[in-house]
């Protein structure tokens, strides 16, 4: 580790080897110009050595090229004249609290193993003709005798196929797997196998969200997750968002086409996942699901019509554990999946799983789980009560609707710094690759940059009288050229729209005024908070003042913001590896009571506030000054 | 109705206009020689008309063919010299008392119309945003609502996919199919119609017999039974008893090919019942069926190899109910399929369901219940206790094993008498068709027949110094030529050879071995019997005496003799009209005692007894009385 000083704002960050300077300066909050994100290719990222020594690359002008060039001992680095900036820096970016949050609720959560399914080897006695009943009998005997008397057991048929063979290939001893049931001391013979196969205990955690599906395989032995790997959804090829989508599924085949959309890509996940890890498929136990309501009924092949308009009425909101095969997904027979339960059309088992897997439920504090996935969630609560509504925000946040936005994928923009003189960016893509698009973290702190850059005003209208190049007319009005098309790998300006910021500001502005109806409706204010948790796959770069700036989050103490990642994938996972926790998905979604938003006319007016930078109301947002 | 008197043997019996002259004489016990069996083609069956009015064929040489005639008048009719016997007349062959008395058990026992599958009629509140829950849940709310408090609804996955379009499109007003689970208040919602369609409740009962599958279709709203149909079970072609149906089964694809055999039968099956009774397949609601555990493990597709060898292991004995479309039934999906409780390997649900199908368990008389199917299978004892056997009497009493043995059908001789002195035969068929065979009843009447005109000995072999051609050499030894090529639909002489006849003791040693060795085994004896039940569908004329005759049933008092017919597909109704019956299939299966005959020294040391016409010990059968 060495320490990095960057001169002339004399600040100085701590950075391993391998991290390059110009992701140290991002850190330390020094603008240093580069728009090709890190690839490499823009060589706009100049540097001068001090003092201390480097590896990487030497401009030919004189200076290294920050993005490839790398720490070999405490250093000092001066910015040219043309990054450097007024203030000394531009604000550090907030650490995030993510890792350690959510790692300190894994420990106080009661995540102990306690799969759904459990693998039991038992051994039976042989039969004889004192003792000749029939191999069913004889092993739902033992089963019922090594555990409680009371214990109520069912069977599934396809575990007569090869019971004869089963029983009696490994002299009389096998592995039986039991899954439990909704009720107590009831459970449910699945699968008899020969030998000892508790080693061989998988099970498989699934998030479909509306543009990404993710899934996680899971050692049942020991909790570990031994490959995560996730996919576009690929009815995103039938509609970007949920209602587009339900347009589609009213067409001929229409709903057929997205159900076979969504089993092919769960299918190729965990062909993915298993040939990944070398594993068998065999040994997969079961498989959960969380998703939002609509995904779910897309997986059903459920009428999704009446979910469209009012009063927005699900088919259902539970759905019982079924055998993976009958949906066509390729696993074993004895295979069942488990949809997490909804609590309303727009609210899913995706919040629900979220709300478990940070733990809401089980902590006193006020807090606010925000999810800004493709529709806007939230959730403000705690263990003794819950409200939630969902905001319509569109999928902005994830890059839908926005000219350049894209998933957060190695090549998107995650993090951006706008020069407040020169207007020059300063650009980090995922990866370092050559940028592709702008993701979710990009955008926010894209929109965030020109806006205090003085780019932006604060109906989100492009200034046009400024000294750069970079803010031109465009096909869709006034736009920002971010990175010109030569240092990306789309061979085409990305550029940055005032539709597109349009669109943002509704989303945002969806959201902040659903937090405030929320609140509003308990007689809460933003000051009662205690926490937010921040869900939803951001880049590594999300950063709460920029959010804030924005008006997309609330501007209250920076400490209380945590970030949970993919907290819909983390309840999935949570649900397999404990059979408890899916018993509290049941309960969360019970306990929450839903506000129907767009029935509120209170939302109405707090969204018109909300149609500015960061807000109408200036004294909401006392930290967003300009400079 | 006249009365018909027959000279010399001067007998009358009352007959309507419908039955013809030989089997009125059948019935009064007097032999007419007739071989072509009523067909009207051997012209032997002549008759004098003494005084009364007839109308029917007159012969050429005087007289008339007494099959092809009916009376109009009272009449009193002339036997000539050659059907004359010595004896005045034959037995009168004993009355049946199986309609008075099932009918008498179906008015005791308490079938009551509850099915285990209910439609109720229900009207949904319509959603509004202030009740906005999911149309499952209204559905629900509502069900419980209607029923008790503590019920638990379960719901079928498939009642999801068109729930929408059906709660909507009646008003709200919709018919649920509710499904009893083996718990007290606990049900399974399976189907939801829109409207009321409480008129259409159907329920096909389906026994499955190793040569014979019949099926009934049932109104549920009444109980009745629309129709009756059956038909030879396909997978005769690949062994006529279960033994070489097991030893096919172990070729490769040989059982999914029975399965495949089984399941095309049953859709035949459904399809005439539905087509017959101009019925929709929409309106069955369950199937219910009783089978052999043999045929059970090939409906399920499960391997048999181990009901083969000792100690004679079934996969299972219970099945829980399943959607009959998972085995390929072509029915709705809705439709569950309930199998009977089998006990052991060679004592299945179709022995399960004639015991309660007749009421054994709800009666204090001691009570030998004896099912001479393909198998035969014995049941001892009353309401308090139960114990059972199989007899591997093998198929003779289904006409497999003997030359000419045929299914109780149109054309298969079903009564035969032989005279004393001229060893002429005097044979009806049923339907009075030309004979291509003979059934169970006829071989039994067939055996007793040629024992007690002397034509055997005891030892079931033929005297062959006897004045007739009848008995002549074939290819099996010894044989009697019942119907000559001329009378017969087949266009070969039917016979009865040794060979037959030492099947046939074989057969009846084994099951009167069984009833010996249960008795034995609970310190009782055959006086000890107050009922004796045959279960079987024999053709209109099995003979108590006849059968008592070979030593097949025990020699007491005729009148503790009932016949309950298909008593396996009696049973399969009642559990379809009634849900109770089918929870006392589980009972009686489990309060069952199975003796392993095959393992008994006593049941070998019998055997060996019965292998005599009619038994080695005369004292046993004090009313067969050589003449």
């Amino acid at each position: 580790m060495n320490n990095i000083t960057f001169l002339p704002a004399d600040v100085t960050v701590i950075a391993d080897q391998d991290e390059n300077l110009l992701r140290a300066a991002m850190r330390a909050g020094v603008h240093i110009n580069s728009s090709c994100g890190g690839a490499g290719v823009c060589n706009k990222c100049r540097i001068f050595l001090e003092r201390g020594l480097v590896t990487g690359e030497a401009l030919p002008g004189g200076g290294w090229k920050a993005c490839a060039t790398f720490p070999v001992s405490d250093v000092v680095i001066r910015v040219p004249v043309e990054s450097q900036m007024d203030r000394k820096v531009v604000r550090p970016l907030t650490a995030r609290k993510a890792a350690s949050w959510i790692k300190a609720q894994d420990e106080v959560i009661d995540w102990k193993l306690h799969p759904v399914v459990r693998k039991h080897v038992i051994s039976l006695p042989q039969p004889s003709l004192k003792d000749s009943v029939s191999d069913l009998d004889r092993l739902k005997r033992e089963v019922v005798q090594g555990r409680l008397q009371s214990i109520s057991l069912e069977v599934d048929n396809q575990v007569l196929f090869d019971l004869p063979e089963n029983v009696r290939s490994n002299d009389w001893r096998v592995t039986v797997s039991l899954m439990e049931g909704p009720k107590k001391d009831a459970c449910r013979l699945i699968r008899v196998e020969p030998g000892d196969t508790t080693g061989q205990h998988l099970a498989v955690a699934v998030d479909i969200g509306t543009t990404t599906v993710s899934a996680q395989l899971v050692n049942l032995e020991s909790g570990e997750v031994l490959e995560e790997i996730s996919n576009y959804n690929p009815q995103i090829s039938y509609g970007e968002d949920v209602i587009s989508r339900i347009e589609f599924a009213k067409k001929k085949e229409g709903l057929k086409t997205l159900q076979k959309k969504i089993i092919e890509c769960l299918n190729e996940l965990l062909n993915e996942l298993f040939t990944n890890t070398d594993r068998e498929k065999d040994a997969l136990s079961f498989i959960t699901v969380a998703a939002n309501t609509v995904m779910i009924h897309f997986l059903l092949g459920l009428d999704t019509r009446f979910l469209r308009t009012q009063p927005y009425t699900p088919v259902a909101t539970q759905f019982p554990p079924f055998r993976a095969i009958e949906s066509g997904i390729n696993v074993p027979a004895h295979v069942h999946m488990f949809l997490g339960p909804c609590v309303a059309s727009y609210v899913g088992a995706d919040i629900v799983a979220g709300v478990v897997g940070v733990g809401l439920n089980r902590h006193p504090e006020l807090t606010l789980f925000i999810d800004l996935g493709t529709n806007g969630e939230i959730v403000l609560g705690n263990q003794d009560w819950m409200a939630c509504a969902a905001c319509s925000a569109g999928p902005a946040f994830e890059g839908g609707g926005i000219t350049h936005g894209m998933r957060a994928a190695e090549g998107a923009v995650e993090v951006v710094h706008i020069h407040p003189h020169t207007f020059e960016p300063m650009v980090l893509t995922i990866g370092g690759r050559k940028a592709s698009g702008i993701c979710g973290s990009g955008i926010i702190s894209l929109l965030a940059g020109l806006f205090m850059a003085g780019v932006l005003d604060q109906q989100g209208k492009f200034y046009n009288d400024l000294k750069t190049d970079r803010v031109r007319p465009g096909r869709d009005g006034w736009e920002y050229v971010l990175i010109e098309a030569e240092s990306t790998s789309i061979d085409r300006d990305i550029v940055f729209t005032e539709a597109d910021i349009e669109n943002l500001i509704r989303a945002k502005g969806a959201m902040f005024a659903g937090y405030y109806t929320l609140l509003e409706s308990v007689g809460m204010g933003f000051e009662d908070l205690e926490r937010i948790i921040l869900a939803g796959s951001f880049g590594s770069y999300l950063d709460i003042d920029q959010a804030v700036t924005i008006g997309l989050l609330p501007d209250i103490s920076r400490d209380r913001f945590f970030f949970a990642g993919n907290s819909s994938l983390l309840g999935a996972k949570a649900s397999a590896v404990s059979w408890p926790v899916t018993k509290d998905l049941y309960k969360v979604a019970k306990m929450m009571t839903h506000f129907d938003l767009s029935d509120s006319p209170r939302f109405m007016e707090h969204y018109v506030s909300c149609l500015f930078l960061p807000h109408t109301d200036q004294r909401l947002f006392p930290s967003v000054r300009l400079d």
